[in-house]
């Protein structure tokens, strides 16, 4: 009945925008306030009931998900033509006066329809009484109640990274001097899968060499070769929920400046992980981890943020990264879960990351992935 | 050049609306005009040049795509910060007045506050004449281009149509008695990544027994049985293009009823492929697959449209489809590509679609997808 919390949570900050109804347009929040797993979808949140719109496709499924919940806190309407014009007959018929839309979830088109078939010649007539009803954008309302994980999705992501953890033992069975980047990529989504998640969580990164020192690199024909650092940057969806993890297999001895950046990345690590608590701003564990960084001279080699909040989404809030101007850099609470990657890039050397994801406890925090940091393999 | 050419077509449309600035947030669209590839990046559409805004990440890429075209009708900018910042800045420093936005794809957050930058308090003064800059809502401009494929675009779409045709024509070699159909969806991925293209153009369809007659099945689990019909609905990505085909592998005799689904669903394909040539709008083509299943007592059974357009996206314009209000309806052109795919889906007996890819041309249509469109297995 997780979802029952999560509604009340949400219109509690709806109830307190003074709006009397919340139009959700975004599928993972859909799927956060209701359990609804479809392709497409919209939630209309009323004072007093919770309604999930659907299309023929999903109705059936819609349906014996709301009956197992065996409350009548969330119903179910089958959307006749288009999600759009089904909320807004649903907003006339409630009476409907001040909504809120998700601004960073609906189109510039799709609010000027709606707000026009609101305040115009849409089938059910407007009461004469009361103003024009006008939608209203807000911000991030379901994604900062989604920051704070439930018990439910800690014990689902927490399964998730026992598995990735499991394919990230056993690195070696896929990294080897001679095989293409492209090939270990495909390998590793095999692996994916085959460890019981639905599907990668975002393309696979295989960085090997010159390649390495690429954060955002796409696997290539390059085969590996002695010397190489390797970055392996992999996730999975399990049951709704992403994980995300990443380790640098060193091929060979590396050359004194990869050693270096090896060492650099590894103490960052470390320090950034031993910074999470209650309480603590993501600039400072950002911090904990760039000043690291900084000492060892590779402070410009690290381009990105420290870490991000996953969930329903590879990339959610809170960003763990330096403070800056529009940002959000609230303190972090039990129940967040959010990666800890920091990285170095050297062109001509080569590139390190080691990532991990942690759950904010009580007092520090989790590890929720654990695989050596470091891998060597002789060749 | 062909990019060349688009930026003309596109920038007159633009002119058209009194647009002194068009910006462009689509990533297909920003491909289009520029054939740059990345994973984010926005194009300023001015008077006398077409500005493409990329992050760190792609300058080295874009750089050198633009330097291959050897014209100065594309220049590089690098973003700093966020691209909306970005492209605030451009046009107060090009004093933009009338700017339009895509209006499908620009969140209303985005849009307020790039409305809110250009009215306030940003870095470059605004000029004292003048009115304010305002931001205007405009329809599938892009998109409207698009939809009339150059030669290049048919070109590469024509290839592609060859090699999924390639896999469609041994599809016996996936279906099976006794095989999952899960298990044939991923090899058919294989295949289709195996045949030079990129990627799946979205989630594989493998649908059999009682699943084909979902139109919108996923593939479970489901072990193929003899008398079962099979929709597989596949297609690729090549060189950036999205082919789809679709065929229904019967297992064994059908049962009357589904025999008489096959032989209702070949007749709409062929009456439907018959009935297109310039002039003719998509309604008509979508009459001409229905009227044959309404004759057939199927009318019911097929619900959805009769086609799409593919190109840089696996749907986009024209949309082949029976007219509705709001829907466009405009006579097809030659340059266009879509898909012709009539079905029929009928509980407890099965489903039936069969799809290809066709040309408009100046008198008629050319297939661009060939493969037997009947396939029966003995078993």
């Amino acid at each position: 009945m997780a979802v029952l919390a999560r509604i009340e949570r949400v219109r509690a900050d709806v109830h307190a925008a003074s709006l009397d109804a919340f139009v959700v347009t975004h599928l993972p929040n859909i799927r956060y306030l209701t359990g609804f797993t479809g392709t497409a979808g919209a939630v209309v949140l009323l004072p007093d009931t919770c309604v999930l719109m659907v299309d023929f496709r999903y109705v059936t499924a819609a349906q014996a998900l709301v009956a197992s919940l065996q409350t009548g806190a969330i119903v179910v309407e089958t959307v006749p033509n288009t999600y759009d014009a089904a909320i807004v007959d649903l907003l006339r018929r409630e009476s409907c006066r001040r909504i809120g839309i998700e601004a960073a979830w609906l189109s510039v088109s799709r609010f000027n329809a709606m707000s026009s078939d609101l305040a115009g010649g849409a089938p059910t007539p407007l009461r004469a009484d009361g103003p024009t009803p006008v939608l209203v954008a807000t911000d991030r309302i379901v994604e900062r109640a989604r920051m704070i994980k439930d018990l439910s999705e800690i014990e689902t992501i927490r399964e998730g990274g026992r598995r990735i953890s499991g394919i990230a033992r056993r690195l070696r069975d896929f990294v080897a001097v001679g095989r293409r980047e492209d090939e270990i990529a495909a390998e590793l989504d095999a692996a994916i899968r085959g460890a019981g998640f639905s599907r990668p969580a975002f393309d696979t990164i295989v960085a090997s060499g010159p390649n390495s020192a690429l954060p955002h690199a796409r696997p290539t024909e390059r085969r590996l070769h002695a010397g190489d650092s390797t970055v392996l940057d992999f996730g999975g969806v399990y049951d709704g929920y992403c994980v995300d993890l990443t380790r640098t297999v060193q091929l060979g001895a590396p050359s004194e400046a990869l050693r270096q950046i090896y060492e650099a990345v590894a103490r960052a690590h470390q320090a950034a992980v031993a910074a999470v608590r209650p309480g603590v701003r993501p600039s400072v564990i950002d911090a904990a981890a760039r000043d690291v960084l900084v000492q060892h001279g590779l402070g410009e080699a690290f381009g990105h943020g420290t870490g991000h909040g996953i969930g329903l989404e590879i990339h959610e809030d809170p960003r763990i990264a330096r403070e800056s101007p529009g940002l959000p850099d609230q303190p972090v609470e039990p129940g967040m879960i959010f990666t800890i990657e920091p990285g170095a890039y050297v062109p001509d050397t080569g590139g390190v990351r080691i990532e991990d994801d942690v759950l904010v406890t009580a007092d520090g925090c989790e590890l929720l992935t654990d695989a050596p940091r470091l891998m060597m393999i002789d060749v």
